[in-house]
């Protein structure tokens, strides 16, 4: 699991990079909200999988044995046997698990704690909630109003017989109905944990044989196929341009007004006329129209006044409104690969 | 909650101190299996309790805020602002959030990532489980029949009106109850980190002013009742010694049987002959005698042919035979000494 | 809560019944597949709840109270001091019981049983599911991509600051945050139900306090919001009609294929061609193009060699391609409507 | 699963009745209260089995499946085939269902609406939490201190090697243990009905064939089960008696008290003595001691002034105050009978 997981990781650093500074619309409540990039974005997903490699990673590590302690953990077994050799239980314990690699807890009752279990199943389920999330959000942007981003189709794959051209994010699809049983099955190695009783019940056992198998091939599968849908991940440039095109612009009217306000315009009546301009072009857009806003904004005589038309136009471009975006996003891409490389 | 859960450490190592060694059946299936000690039992707890301290405190430290970063997270705004300055967006951010205290998501939305919540959330369940446990086992060891523990109650503190001496443990059962209800509340923070969409959506904010209250005030209400419980846990000395006498005696039969070999008795032989006087007084015990085997073996002229009498006797002490648990117990007490004074 | 249900019920029989003939696309997989109507739409949401509504009453009428039992529910007590009098126990709860106007369990201990809790939960959790899935698919037909349908908003309600005409679908994530909360909830009286002790332990007191209120008031505020969401939908007309125009007549193509075939032509060589039509008005709608298939469709000679041009493009309207929705989605208007004055 | 659980209910009902009259200790709070019957005792599985025999029947009769809708629910492609015949669609669909003999949702999108899988789950849900209640308090009331009740073992089946007369309730345990995750995996039914999108999303696919073969395997497994548990369930009359001895006369003193005041006592004393006698002997029942109280009450002289030793006894046999248990348990096996002779 944490090996495939590297890979995607390694698979997003690159897509991060590779989509940087491509500018797109961010979407709030599924409303477009502000330009970002489309490598920034990709980040979010990718700084939430680093999160989930440090929790498997030191999960992982963390793993410990029950060790050699007896019918209820408390050696005393081993005690009468070794009596009268110089090797405690405790000795004679640390020794046959360095030799199989793997560190005892200091205490234990018949069994290790059911805890462990719980913590293993916290830091999967958090690495599901990570893929889960993205595969949604491809599903949302492969809708085909939108139809930015989509998962890979091999040439000879078809949609429904009547529409050859359907593409359904199947993939997409099947990494969040797995991710949905991942994320309620954890809930039973807690109650595991929780309900057993004194040195142990075994009303852990049949349930475990069930949900850890389930637990490892689910997310195993979720991984291979993530991996699939960010390497091979579609992007569809003109449907980028297209949204961003018809609503940036709206988002960069701040800017506008902070520019005109400077040049001595006075702050009320500008957010009144920027106001009523932009409800004009969402509602021309709503029509079905182009978005008319730029040019109504920059052909404004009251606007003009202050600011010359090509300097309105230029405000206006919601693709260069992005802030440090790309910057965060290179960033983050570097700090999958370094902490890759660090061997955690 | 972190404070809380100091003290409820430090109540639990000095509670493992006083009963290090006293011995104790154990109980494996709610049935009694090999003697351990009080402590030894106690050390579980701690040790699970020790494991949440140091989750609870890494979760703790790592937190981490959004940061100055505007709607979508590409401080677009605030990019435009600093134009001219000498100071990038997120040297700015850093400077505000160092006067905070806190540090920064390096990438983020409208919001810091909700798998934050889950990490939160998962660590405090984890807390909730094992105080959920320790509880329950209370709960068990405090029936009558058992009766070897139970929670401390006031003088002025009343059963039933019709049987006033009755005890019930009504805080234990408020900690089982509370921390039942954080086991399934968890699942919410999973749901919302899984299910926001793109840059954010708003699905997580009306259950989030639920759920957070409830998780703390929750789990404070049964770290307090927890203490409490620990702290002034009554332990009746004369049930731990009867039921050890009554079933302690059956685990110490393994160690009579090596002894036996040892000295040249046939193991084949000597198996059967201590299984049947196992099985007698096994339905002895049922039928509400006390229990006969010592007597039975050690008076067995088979079986003294091979040991004295008295040998026989203390090879069959059950209170003798909890191995290296005393030495464990005590070690992690220790242990959680030494990691609160560490003030991790 | 029922009372709340009902009108909710009626406001959706009167919106099936207002767009049970409007033609809209149906997607699957969030991709446009076939047409169907904005009423035959409403009418799944209308027939989960009213699914719901007859889960709900019947638990409702179903709710039994302990009765008078006594302590542990064999009615010792009342069984003493009825001694004498020619009244039974349960002559004398069943007295009691009617004048309270609520059934009794037959059999209780010292509480009715928790499974009663259990099933009133599941189906509050069944209606809290049908509002999560309505509110969640308004939330993504009010995307502006699609933007077909919206909540309602006050005139005086505006979106973000630097966004007026931002519309946020705050009502419908609210909706889908609680039911979230619901749908975890209600496991814990599930955990109740089933680890509930003999013959009553105290575990489930402290969270049903905190359960029961949230579930009531949960469920009663979804439903409020919801019936303000259905009974103010905004529907923007042109923006269902440009969906289907855009992909609806892909879905007739099914329809022109068995007509030529029936006219003549060889289902192979139609089947092709009409794919390859398919192929090159998908990409050109992709590329912001207007859907260029019923021209293309209703000239190609070797199409209208077997039926007119006319022919061709009625049998591509994709609106009239809804089969019988309306007339289902009319008659379920009228389930809902005949099942509310049932008064069931 | 259905008849599985009809073979239970008649196991149970048999028992009931075989044990109906049996007195025995309730236990609240696993704290000894007031005397019962056996037969009661079962008869609140038996009622809870009896409830959800009732549900699971109900949800079986009413599944329906999506009928012949064509890919989006319209019946759009069928409506143009049956053109020209008189037949309509919901015409054509009905003969077919009638053949296979299954009813149609009268509206469904591309599936059935998945609320139904959601029902099908809560009534599973609900009978796996019967069974772990039952297998619960079984594996409680089988911990020698108690050993009340076992589970049956083969007489080749031995404990542990070293203690060849233990018995485990690993039967019991494996119930537990599966309820356990069919209480969690019920959730994702939840979940697919919430999350499905418009029409239909594929994201209920993957888990479904997890889900489903688990929840019907799993619960078979536990009737399976269950069923050997209870036909054979060993109760230990000699334990039962003892527990009732050591415990029941305290239930009892409410009795007494009551006779004393009518027969010209004081309450006030009366209560003040009763209660030191109470605590008086319940010290000494905690050191180990036979039940003094009887004896005790019996010849106090300020007790025996208003009734005589021998009614003072009666008075305070906890055997014979269990009220109207037995009733009320046998009527419950004669519903259990009727129910399932109705072939409901």
């Amino acid at each position: 699991m944490i090996a495939s997981l590297r890979e995607l990781l390694v698979s997003f650093a690159d897509q991060i990079e590779t989509w940087s500074d491509t500018p797109t619309m961010a979407f709030t409540h599924i409303q477009p909200a502000e330009p970002t990039t489309i490598g920034y974005r990709l980040a979010q997903y990718g700084q939430d999988l680093l999160i989930d490699f440090e929790e498997l990673t030191r999960v992982r590590a963390a793993v410990r044995g029950k060790g050699f302690k007896g019918a209820v953990g408390t050696s005393a077994s081993y005690k009468h046997l070794l009596e009268g050799r110089s090797l405690t239980p405790a000795e004679f314990e640390a020794r046959i698990m360095a030799a199989i690699g793997l560190e005892a807890f200091p205490v234990a009752t018949q069994t290790y704690t059911r805890k462990q279990d719980w913590l293993i199943a916290a830091a999967i389920g958090s690495l599901a909630s990570s893929l889960y999330k993205f595969a949604f959000d491809l599903r949302v942007l492969q809708t085909p109003p939108i139809g930015e981003w989509s998962e890979p189709f091999g040439s000879a794959q078809v949609g429904s017989s009547a529409m050859p051209f359907k593409r359904n994010p199947v993939n997409a699809e099947k990494v969040d109905s797995l991710g949905r049983l991942i994320g309620r099955l954890i809930g039973v190695l807690w109650d595991n944990a929780s309900h057993s009783i004194l040195e142990r019940t075994l009303d852990d056992s049949a349930n475990r044989r069930e949900v850890f198998p389930v637990l490892f091939l689910g997310i195993d599968e979720m991984l291979r196929v993530s991996r699939r849908l960010i390497s091979g991940l579609k992007i569809d440039r003109a449907a980028v341009a297209s949204t961003l095109e018809r609503y940036g612009t709206f988002a960069a009217i701040e800017r506008l007004l902070m520019e005109l306000v400077k040049m001595g315009a006075s702050r009320q009546d500008m957010h009144q006329r920027l106001r009523d301009h932009s409800m004009a072009a969402w509602n021309a857009i709503a029509r079905g129209a182009d978005n008319p806003l730029v040019h109504d904004l920059s052909h404004d005589p009251d606007i003009v006044a202050y600011l010359p038309t090509e300097r309105v136009a230029a405000l206006l471009d919601g693709a260069d409104y992005v802030g440090d975006a790309p910057e965060r996003a290179r960033a983050l891409a570097r700090a999958i690969r370094l902490q890759l490389a660090q061997g955690v």
